[in-house]
């Protein structure tokens, strides 16, 4: 019997509710693997151990009373360090704020402490977000727990590292170019990407730019639609809010595949993608393929995307750190500095072009998905490379453009404003964990993570099951 | 008893269902009062009269046979030519689109068709609605009813005079720095600019921008929502569409003004507003106040709203016009050309600023209209002025920043994506119209379309009714 933080979450809170366990036992048997596994791996950067047994010792009396219960009730939660949280160390992976302790939870804390989940651990990310290689000047670097040699991918890298190591059920995530999916290709573990606004933020410095969104991560699609659903929700500082309610997520029926219809794509057409990732998921197709009941082509113009995508996401990194790199440039690392580099060449026509092109490949490739269910197609174009490296800087012996070039099959979907689910299928050549992407209508947030459930069964059943790290 | 075509948009839908009136009078009488009326003041750029008497025979036909009807059912109806209509002159104001006939209507007019509308007419606007002065080189100039020196503002000019003529009983107008408020308020008719993504639309450039927007005008206040009613919907190429039911808007309830709160300001604490539009509003103001249950100062912080909304209004026009700037100089007008002229010489550093400006506004703005109903100004910052003029240059002697600078008070709104309705009250000193805008809270466009119409009722009561021009 497997322990009980390794454990599913939607199975430990049935087991919560019904009594069988106590949450008190929950958190101390994942403190318990934190002090073991973490060592290892550096996933965590603080931890809030007394305030969670307290908040154990309460819970454990309100299933006692019979009181109403949350969706979370008494499970601990990880929370990437890019999140303000109430007296625990945000520190954003930047000396600058390595002290810096909130007096209180941003908006997707709040929520999921409401929803019962118990904030136990803080999770390791590069310094404000940027890279998908979790390293950083103060933590160190996260480590890949299939071989601590490799990166973890990032910026969710730490949280991906907790789930895969049984550190913790649930933890929280963001993504702007892939910044949860990756990791949780690397590491085996699922995590989605939401339709911008299905979980309002107040943290987005540009309200109506839907390039970041947070969203769940977890071991399995129904555990992350368990925590999506209470991340669901609306609020007037965000001017994406959808305003959809969040409890449907909680009874996603999985279809048959045969009902459903695919389009499989190496490269969404434009990304670079390493031979050896091709050939993983090639096999992957071939097996999977047959199982839906229809296919397509993948036929969507992705031309210009790399470019409006570091055009706007560069708008975002002048806004957010301009000012840091000008006051403090010892103390901002390279990935931000040469963003905010490169945004400070370009003209407002560069961000009116790039607008156009997002435009229209939101409209090409959301109207190419009202024809066809999912488009599946590899989470990351480049497997597990030395944490040492700060990316890969070629493919196949090509240059890449940018430190986040090699991720583009993660930000051709962000561009479009598309739902994606990353999720585990199995092991590459090296033995290490390998991610298929989900990717759904616009919107469409519950179908595709529905879809998503369904390959995952079918995965389970045909030798393409989640890989497991060995621990310690 | 008045003709038909002055009779309100909601009467006259209630008779023809009743079989009271037939749809072919209705439009018979709308065609007779733009053959009288229109030489005098320009407002009509194309009519589709032939099409308009064989669809209001089907409508009354349609009637006669006891068929449901949709809500829009034979009413006549003016589309601004910014929008494609089938078979219908689309000329965008301008001499490069002067044979431009589309083979299909865009969104915003086929739901109005589908809803039972007939297309009878298109209005005129400046060339691609650049500017608050209706006038063009392929139409000439629209000029307001009431004095035909003046102009009658724009961009949506030609609907604005339409509906002050009893031309129509509605019309469309679109709104980015108060281009339906602005006319609606020299004309003495309603404009509602609705909160971005209420009333979908497909030709918006930059899908995720909310500067831009269509809105209903007509001459009463539940008129407008009769019209908005059917606006309303979703669209996937949308990507801020809400996707909120239209029908509620067929039924606003007008509170009792003693149940509201209300902040009234002159100039929205930055803009530059006329002595003149200050004398008129004060009066207003003093009248009105006290039938409200609380009174509020606006305190929102404005700062650094005119340059925001320059720059992120640039990021539009050299998206949308640089390439014919640059291809055809002479054939686009002085405000196309010094607007992409002066967007090319802005930064993306600029538009991540203006971003940010935008954002803060908006938290602000909406957090405030989080404690009062509405905030009510003027709608537009200068009186009625000749149509030889292009812009106001100065108010009060003072040098305006550009051409648009003079509608502050419409665009502070814009920029905060907030809800707001020009409501025709009273006269000026000089005998024109004068509107008040009342803002209302994201997405709350019911409940500040419901205020209006209270304050709608207010005014007719207590000598602020609306001006009605004498025609020729």
């Amino acid at each position: 019997m497997a322990e009980l933080c390794d454990r599913e979450a939607v199975e430990l809170r049935r087991l919560i509710g019904a009594g069988e366990i106590s949450p008190v036992e929950l958190v101390e048997s994942c403190i318990a693997r934190i002090e073991s596994a973490d060592p290892a791996v550096n996933a965590i950067t603080a931890t809030a151990y007394d305030r969670a047994r307290a908040e154990a010792q309460r819970a454990e009396a309100a299933v006692r009373r019979g009181d109403a219960l949350g969706p979370l009730h008494g499970l601990p939660i990880g929370v990437k360090d890019l999140s303000e949280t109430e007296g625990l160390l945000t520190a954003y992976g930047s000396p600058l704020f390595a002290d810096n302790v909130p007096a209180a939870d941003e908006l997707v804390v709040a929520v999921l402490r409401q929803a019962g989940a118990i904030v136990l651990a803080k999770t390791n990310t590069p310094e404000f977000g940027a890279g998908a290689n979790t390293r950083n000047e103060v933590f160190g670097p996260t480590r890949n727990p299939f071989d601590h040699e490799l990166t973890c991918a990032g910026s969710s890298g730490g949280s991906a590292v907790a789930l895969a190591c049984g550190m913790v059920p649930l933890a929280t995530g963001s993504d702007l170019a892939g910044s949860l999916r990756t990791p949780a290709s690397y590491c085996g573990i699922v995590g989605f990407r939401p339709t911008p606004g299905l979980i309002p933020t107040e943290t987005r410095g540009h309200g109506w730019s839907p390039l970041s969104v947070d969203g769940p991560m977890a071991r399995t699609v129904a555990d992350a639609a368990l925590m999506l659903s209470v991340m669901v929700g609306d609020d007037p500082r965000d001017p994406l809010s959808l305003g959809v309610d969040g409890a449907p997520f909680r009874s996603l029926e999985a279809p048959e595949l045969s009902g459903l219809s695919a389009a499989f794509t190496e490269d969404l057409g434009f990304a670079p993608v390493d031979s050896r990732v091709r050939t993983t998921f090639r096999a992957a197709a071939q097996a999977l393929e047959p199982a839906f009941g229809r296919r397509a082509d993948f036929a969507v113009d992705m031309r210009g995307v790399d470019q409006a995508f570091a055009t706007l996401r560069a708008v975002g990194f002048v806004a957010g750190h301009r000012e840091k790199v000008e006051a403090t440039p010892d103390k901002v690392g390279p990935n931000v500095s040469a963003n905010v580099a490169a945004g400070l060449k370009l003209g407002l026509a560069d961000v009116a072009s790039a607008l156009t092109v997002q435009t229209r490949v939101l409209r090409d490739f959301d109207a190419f998905l009202a024809g066809v269910d999912v488009v599946i197609c590899p989470v990351a174009g480049h497997p597990p490379f030395p944490w040492k490296d700060w990316y890969p800087a070629t493919i196949d012996g090509a240059e890449l453009s940018s430190y986040f070039h090699w991720l583009a099959l993660a930000y051709g979907p962000t561009l479009a404003g598309l739902p994606s689910v990353a999720l585990p299928f199995g092991r590459d050549a090296a033995g290490l964990p390998f991610g298929l992407q989900i990717i759904g209508r616009r919107r469409g947030d519950r179908a595709v993570l529905a879809a998503a459930r369904a390959i995952e069964t079918w995965a389970g059943r045909n030798g393409f099951g989640r890989a497991v790290p060995k621990l310690g």
